[in-house]
């Protein structure tokens, strides 16, 4: 497993695949401050395509970053796209006014970008954050990639499900990519929701946002309380939207801060009721297959929580 | 809930519906000890249904049980017929020198006696701690079924698999008869594999059967020590065999024993690696689907065992 | 295959298992006049068992049958239950001036019914010409009932669908029941939509029932009518419904009438697009399957309406 | 539809997409005679990546075509590769004494070689005649795509199966792939099983390649025996192998060969015994989706032969 301490020298480089969403605009931040982001894809999920491209181009352009986005897949390998607007609004990051995106994305050939930057640099690690489809296209179509990356360090799947019992959004979208990317065979690093809900963006924490100075901090207060509000008004016992997908960045950016197992996790993709569940393989039998995941059990939240406040700090001019 | 004292003047009427199988046979004798037992119906499963006919009647002899034993189904409702040879041995009961059965079953039509027992008789509890065939088949042919039952007490699914990473083995067997059964709109108490892994027979319970006087007590202990030596070849970490079936009777005759709580549980039918699962519904959304089932999530152990141990004493002359 | 002249001294014992279902009241009438009918068994499938029930009594009183009408499943071995309104009306045989029933059917245990019958009796064909529920939960319940039974006619199946592109009705509303049909081992002839919709009920054929004398043609003449209409009103080139399910009845008492090819068929009960769907092994392999099936692939049609008149014309006084 | 001439000025320019493949082989042959082939792409099929790779590069030399050949997928986007060793033997053009290739793949991007080549060039016909891994991988990694191109000619599907009673190797191998190309939108032809059965190398046709002058018809002669030789191994009532995948060229280079129809076309993903089937909406419904596919129905065989025996001669110096 990696290991890297915070503002190191040498940050882990990375390629961002996201749908923001509320959370994916965190985790770009804690990226922004922690790794190398050496580009940022965008995907269908959260919200279509076209929003979700025009907000990671936003956010790219609030924290100054110097990487391009590109844009992927508008839709999942087989399925019909499906969205999260009951969660992140119309716009995949409704709840504060931003500002116009600086301009189109860099290309609409994120899964070739994916591949090109991969030969050319080994040893990235690839984040998905989103349905995992760009990921799965580059893997297919491209048989070497899997040998050429430092691993990949995914939020998704869970103990328990969001979008069905079974299934956790990402995967729910899109079961078949995530099947691709879970027996790819390399290093794999899974910050499901049991983990996520562990890390939540209570007031008291959002408060603490807030009282940043600067101009990009109420921006993102702003994009916690739109989405702390809509997990409220839907769950019974949450008092805070989970922060999903700064866990997959920290996972590797601040291994220190989770717990972890390993485990034989496979994902369902023909189910009536369980399409995109991970399986986690617990029995205790002597024949079991071979571990392919590094499951994270557990974050402390508090350390996390000032990761990602100081990195909104550090942005926030 | 149902809630009894052990040795009631009233013990509840059972059909008790399995497939003996080491535990079956320890449920019986708990039944037959604590529960007013109308009939067993027998059902293809741990060994196949001329065995699993064979054992049951083996078993009413030997604690001299005045009940007919009536044989069932020769396969699941839809699914290739499967035994847990590895487990339970070729005749599902080895590892003990049993007399031959008292004679054939009362009958071949395990499905008919269950509606119309239940029909003469209302509030009988059915306990399947086999694949549920016997039950669904009797709830599909007779819709009246599910209103004159006092309800159903299942030994089957869990937090976790055997057969599978998801499934327990009688679900395993058949998932479509489970999904009729947690469909079914009654009663509904599950004794899953989380539950049943907490109650083991290790050495010292073993020990303690060796100990009982009389001739029954010999004889239970040799197919604990088999039941028990199956599965430490083939786990890491159980010291002794998971007593799965006894549960679903204490689960009505001690109820006091177990710790339990309300869920939706659904069987997924179709997937490819989640087929016979019991899908627990944990999210905490507002819109849920209402719980279908009182799910059992712990056990006192030690007491459960003392009960066991008392019956099989009362039966050991 | 069994042969039969009409109005043999010796017909063939059936029981009719029916939802009616226009084109099942017209089975009732064939089978009244060339076979030795049994019993009548209902179930869920054009409309609910409560309606489909009340049909079959119906058309057992004006036939003046002197056979029992027994009600079964109430809903499919798995699946939700599903009727055909817009085939059947809201009645299940809209578009006559119905009597009330007689009386209630004579039990609610058709499954039990059907296996106690044909341990009475050995060589009973059993004709389902609904969704096959009650059917497989007799073979299921009662595993020496495949040795007992003549053999199985069915209408069901074929090489197109009706409900879905791959699905024909019957098989569609309960695909794990016809499943446990087509491997049930013995004698099965099948009449699916390539035959049946052979054989329809044109404006000509219809004003033929129309021109008979006495009470009961005019009656057959208006169902008739609405069942076409509902055909026509659907379909682009169909000028009269297809009367499918006496097919399944004069597959057994006019087998003259029919050309036929053995062929192995199995059911998808799994698919997306095709659950229900009869598949043929069509394949010149040296090593597919052996078939399990007669089908029917062509009818005499006019010579088949001209036995149905016959029949009508029998029974209307 | 396109149509066109025989050896005209203006040939259509294709991507031909194969995994040769006996029959792959003669389709490069009628390419290379009567279309721009800008290139080939090689996939995982009727053998492993590597072998079909090396045979696209041996046919491309023997045929001394100026175009790159770039290997693809290897294995289908979601199932276990699977290859058709019993039909083309191990290398996968098994039966004649092949030269070593010229070099190897112009690279190993095959999709994105077709995204590319289909930007820089608008009109371009995609020829998938072996599992349509590639074109799906296209597909879903440039959502532009589908809009520039002519459209895809495939051969594969059918109103029968040969790898099971339903499907046909290419979408057997690679069922979510062919899903994707199904659904793409754009102008579809379909050269199905029911059709390449139709066009058989018959011991006549095979001796007619003999009967050529110059190297080349030699060696396709002993492939033709080879193939044809499995299939008359295989099958009951097959003369010689069906010439399958030349006729997703003709379609396009030769339309006037052909029957058709339109028809709305689906492809069956989850199915226990149907996945990979083409499913066929032939039902005369009012409210049917619209066709999807022009499905080849007819071939004239004899001109069909001609065309191919006058491709092969071209090239026999």
């Amino acid at each position: 497993m990696a290991s890297y301490n915070a503002m190191s020298p040498n940050p882990l480089p990375i390629i961002l695949d996201c749908d923001p969403g509320h959370d994916d605009a965190m985790a770009i931040v804690v990226a922004a401050r922690h790794t190398n982001v050496i580009g940022i894809t965008s995907v269908s999920g959260n919200a279509p395509l076209e929003s979700t491209t025009r907000n990671a181009i936003i956010m790219r352009d609030l924290l100054g970053l110097d990487c391009p986005v590109h844009s992927g897949a508008e839709r999942p390998l087989i399925r019909e796209p499906r969205h999260a607007v009951n969660v992140h609004g119309k716009s995949g990051m409704d709840g504060a006014n931003l500002p116009a995106p600086s301009g189109p994305p860099a290309s609409t050939d994120a899964v070739g970008y994916i591949i090109e930057t991969c030969r050319a640099q080994e040893g990235i690690w690839l984040v998905p954050i989103g349905p995992m489809t760009n990921i799965a296209l580059a893997l297919r179509s491209a048989p070497d990639l899997a040998g050429r990356i430092a691993g990949i360090s995914i939020m998704g799947g869970g103990r328990f499900g969001n979008s069905t019992a079974a299934a956790e959004f990402n995967l729910w979208c899109d079961p078949e990519a995530a099947d691709v990317v879970f027996r790819y065979g390399g290093p794999l690093i899974m910050s499901g929701l049991d983990l996520t809900h562990q890390f939540q963006a209570t007031p008291e924490r959002i408060a603490m946002v807030h009282a940043l100075p600067g101009t990009l901090a109420p921006i993102l207060a702003e994009l916690f309380e739109f989405f702390s509000g809509t997990y409220r008004s839907r769950h019974h016992n949450i008092v805070g939207a989970p922060v999903h997908d700064p866990c997959a960045v920290m996972a590797l950016t601040h291994p220190h801060l989770f717990t972890r197992r390993r485990a034989h996790v496979q994902i369902e993709t023909h189910g009536t009721i369980t399409a995109g569940m991970t399986l986690f393989d617990d029995r205790d039998l002597k024949d079991i297959p071979e571990p392919n995941c590094d499951v994270l059990t557990g974050i402390d939240a508090d350390a996390a929580w000032l990761v990602l406040l100081e990195a909104i700090a550090h942005f926030s001019h």
